[in-house]
């Protein structure tokens, strides 16, 4: 059966496609600082700092006519200018974890506007969320967002991630790191 | 850190307090026949036929109205007179998992009543659910669903299961086995 890889491992240490330009520690513990990020589809045998791992899910809150707003304006990984990107590992606190599904569905969006606010940054900032909390009992972040962009959209990709992290929902987000990073053998103007 | 396990495998084979009774084709692949099913706690190395990996998660459908309903009259697992029980596995279509959340809780509850035909056989059937399909991209299954009963109550479950795969929802199953067991040790009436 021949489909769409779904797990992908994130490893940082000093191979990889991508040179790690910061690493914020946001809220809680960071990670250690690396020069390079590898992204490899599975879990592979690595000899870096640290490997983060992320499935791809069905998705928990959008509903069908958010979902066709956004399949009309993204656009996908990989565009050529789309020299940046931004790897934001998250964990959410295990109260979040016990609120009912229409619960999270109110901070989410009634009160947060996470997919209204991420709209307005497509197709500039590309986005793909990958999951960890199902993967393990034991896994160091619930969620693993990958974001990619051109340096004339970074300052965009700030102010979006600046609006998120004032929102109600980041009262439920108890760890956080920002990893930003340009592809190797590219250059940035900015 | 202490807390509850997540991660649970349900090991078929010759060794486990559960014999199993019958194991039941409902839809596509079923599980070879054991003897006996051993419920352990994490992933464990094993000899048995099969095994089954689940972890429990956060509530996908149910809203804070349902779940108040259901605390307030569902019971543990582990009752002494709960000496008969069920694993019912179960994987949906890739149609199911494309759907947004609005429409799966639509059809899930909407349409089949599943919590709420769940609820009218609360306290007698308890029922614990384990995903499966974020713990990686190759699980046989979605959801492992294990029910404990006691013997006078186990007309009442074949007619809840039967009424559930008669719903909207399981024109989306595209896989089920139904395993039943018996505490060993013990013995039955019925």
């Amino acid at each position: 059966v021949s489909s769409s890889p779904r797990l992908f491992s994130f490893i940082g240490g000093t191979a990889g496609s991508w040179c790690v330009t910061a690493v914020h520690e946001v809220i809680g513990e960071t990670l250690p600082i690396v020069a390079r990020l590898q992204v490899a589809v599975n879990d592979v045998p690595h000899a870096g700092a640290w490997s983060l791992r992320g499935i791809s899910s069905n998705d928990r809150y959008v509903i069908r006519e958010e979902k066709t707003a956004l399949a009309s304006k993204q656009e996908g990984l990989g565009r050529s200018d789309s020299i940046l990107a931004a790897l934001i590992p998250i964990r959410k606190t295990p109260g979040w974890w016990l609120l009912t599904q229409d619960e999270r569905r109110d901070i989410f969006e009634a009160q947060s506007h996470h997919i209204r606010v991420g709209m307005q940054y497509l197709p500039a900032i590309a986005r793909k969320l990958h999951h960890c909390r199902d993967l393990s009992p034991h896994e160091p972040f619930d969620f693993l967002t990958w974001f990619e962009y051109a340096p004339t959209d970074a300052a965009a990709f700030d102010e979006l991630v600046r609006v998120l992290r004032t929102s109600p929902e980041w009262a439920y987000v108890d760890r956080e790191v920002d990893v930003r990073l340009i592809k190797a053998g590219e250059s940035s103007e900015h």
